[in-house]
């Protein structure tokens, strides 16, 4: 009896598919985005067996012949698109961070908020002081509001341990996550995140450690499948963070960078060096940066939440799709510099800061977003043998979804064909 | 047996009150909003009749000796704030304009959108093409979302009729819509929110119809608190606003401008001369118009997601609190220029794009936003004797609700004692 495991979406009312198994870059991100009206989805086993318009559909299903034992779901009202995926995510750590923020605005300046004990460090040590327990309860919360928000699939990073034990901890938990939670959790380690204070005169020393203490270790117990390294003036030097990447590879570990984000610093010429699968922020990308990335296939991860939230200018978005780059869209949910988990604020971001077409940003959030974390043969587009992952939007068309700004209008997510958000509440 | 009605909210995080029933002007609106944790409210038929502590709240509630037939209510993972007030929404129209929008990012100049159909006139077709159900329809589905963001009364204008008729079935709309819905809704006539296409080289013709028979038939029937102009270069000079807003004042319409959005036009000027209870958008307001605003009492409504939609930059919300004018918040609700429902955005948006505190912005979404329409006797804080508008935010303080971006926060909304929305749902 798996007739239990049969549904069909019927009379979807805008259906975007966005076949594709790999990174659309430049023109493609805008082109390869189909849209079916009246669209129907059959699900067998929570992967997608056919998908196209109601009648396609409805016919296959009927001459399968088990009309009878499938479960209908009726989509006439909503705009459905593949779950979400967030490729950049500080997901496990502890506290929060809002008097800095009100700080700032009240004009104190960068070193004030570090005196008052401010800064990347205050969550390092909130990080260490809490146990495994803790930390799952406060990433678990986070995670439901990204389901509620339509992201069905993040990266999470370590980076608030600086040390063995502590990153090891952000990794188990992500880990444990993973596994109870319906959100699919892909971990990278960043060990390589800060460098902690007492080896600010002596970070070659840190370099050391992260290189051949900890990248062992959790490559070891497959913690892991990234490896990410802030690659920034003032914290790891261009040759530092390729050491680090090298030595992840030399572990199974897939090199990610943290790249140009202040200054430009050759961040994304360095991603491209090393085969990096992506190169985030980019900010400050250089030219002949954007040519690398194209040229070796680099995606770049665009935070346009980070800019909002510090007040920056964001990454050059257009000049980047025009060079032929596969861009891909996150939160970069985090304490300090992005503390958000919506996804449909990105992507308003996205259109309005950094001039991305509704086309583009929904490629930069789902099949682009998947292949950063290396899930593209699995989720980010509606199509046969993938995860039925979906979104139902309360909005008529996938142009409303990006116009009707600063609205959550996620109404439904399915994860594996199981419905887990209804009336945009998880159940 | 008025037992039922009486209801108390125990033990709120944090709660905050904000005590006025005036506008708060300039410091004011950072050092008048004072927050209570642990706090509690006693609220009596809809009305508050005590708040303070927790404990303080209790003592009084057993001393008066009833306390087993109380309804109580547990706030201790919330932080509560006055129900939020939006005083400037275009909310009755038919139709929406996502298409124009995926223009204007694919490129397209004013103009393009325009020959396409696009633009206000497109609104005004769709408006008098429906019937009064059909835009009941439409603008109850908006009004569940404005309270879903924590809006408890919002204003309403008229204004894509063009005609007596159609602007009479706008705010009659609004009128049937505040009978039956929780939203407090305070209509406003703006019959001069455009010239029409037949009327563009007689303008003086429509400013005659707008005077002479439009407001005396809409003030007549007692339809709007409040009479708007778009003043503006190529709309209505500030001569003939003037005339309208004089002649709405002579059958007892408050005056209220659309003011220096796009060119400084003397719009602010304009509404401290007639005495406006508000001038709105203000980006390119002058320096003595801010003087004056500051002099006469006249409320700066700024709109920071329209300026956002439309990739302007926004109003200088700083030099108009420093130079002492009591600034409130809005969301401008419209098809064409800021197509959202959420003040909480907004609120992200005057933090993030205007740097305004996160004290001036609750300020400037309650009791300023109140005082924009009349209703700060009644609404915009927590006090004796004001309605029991409340929202409960899943925030454990005020500070967090500015921090926490692009996500809706609200948990619970009350509406004169009575809750409407609960886990961000409306009941
Ligand atoms: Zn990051
Ligand atoms: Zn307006």
């Amino acid at each position: 009896m798996m007739n239990s495991n049969r549904m069909v979406i019927r009379h979807a009312r805008q259906l975007v598919t966005n076949e594709a198994s790999r990174p659309l870059k430049g023109r493609e991100m805008e082109e390869n985005l189909k849209v079916i009206e009246d669209g129907g989805i059959w699900i067998e086993n929570g992967l997608i067996k056919k998908i196209g318009t109601d009648k396609e559909v409805w016919k296959a299903v009927c001459d399968h012949g088990q009309t009878k034992l499938v479960t209908l779901i009726d989509a006439s009202q909503h705009l459905v698109t593949p779950g979400l995926v967030d490729p950049h995510t500080h997901l496990v750590f502890a506290g929060s961070r809002e008097d800095e923020f009100e700080m700032r605005l009240k004009g104190a300046a960068y070193m004030d908020i570090m005196n008052a004990g401010g800064g990347i460090h205050r969550t390092t040590s909130a990080t260490a002081a809490a146990s495994e327990e803790e930390l799952m309860a406060v990433a678990k919360e986070r995670l439901d509001l990204f389901l509620r928000h339509g992201v069905t699939t993040i990266e999470a990073k370590s980076g608030y341990g600086l040390s063995l034990e502590n990153e090891r901890k952000q990794l188990v938990v992500a880990k444990r996550l993973n596994a109870i939670h319906p959100v699919t959790i892909v971990s990278t380690f960043m060990g390589a995140h800060a460098v902690p204070k007492e080896y600010k005169t002596n970070r070659e020393t840190f370099v050391d450690m992260v290189v051949e203490n900890m990248i062992p270790a959790i490559a070891r117990e497959g913690l892991a499948r990234f490896n990410d390294v802030f690659c920034e003036e003032g914290v790891f030097t261009p040759e530092q963070s390729k050491r680090i990447l090298e030595a992840g590879k030399a572990h199974g570990l897939i090199p990610k960078i943290h790249a140009d984000e202040i200054v430009s610093y050759g961040g994304a010429e360095l991603a491209a060096d090393v085969g990096a699968i992506s190169a985030d922020h980019l900010l400050k990308v250089s030219d002949k940066g954007i040519e690398k990335m194209a040229a070796k296939g680099v995606i770049g991860v665009l935070l346009p939440a980070t800019a909002f939230f510090l007040m920056e200018k964001p990454a050059n978005a257009r000049k980047m799709i025009e060079g032929n780059v596969a861009v891909a869209l996150s939160t970069d949910r985090n304490p300090g510099s992005s503390p958000t988990e919506s996804m449909p604020f990105v992507m308003n971001l996205a259109c309005l800061t950094m001039g991305m077409t509704p086309k583009e940003v929904l490629t930069a959030a789902t099949i682009n977003a998947a292949s950063a974390i290396g899930e593209e043969q699995v989720v980010g587009s509606l199509e046969p043998g993938k995860k039925a992952d979906l979104v139902f939007w309360n909005a008529p068309n996938y142009t409303y979804l990006h116009y009707h700004v600063g609205v959550n209008m996620v109404d439904k997510v399915f994860k594996d064909g199981k419905l887990v958000v209804t009336n945009g509440v998880v159940i």
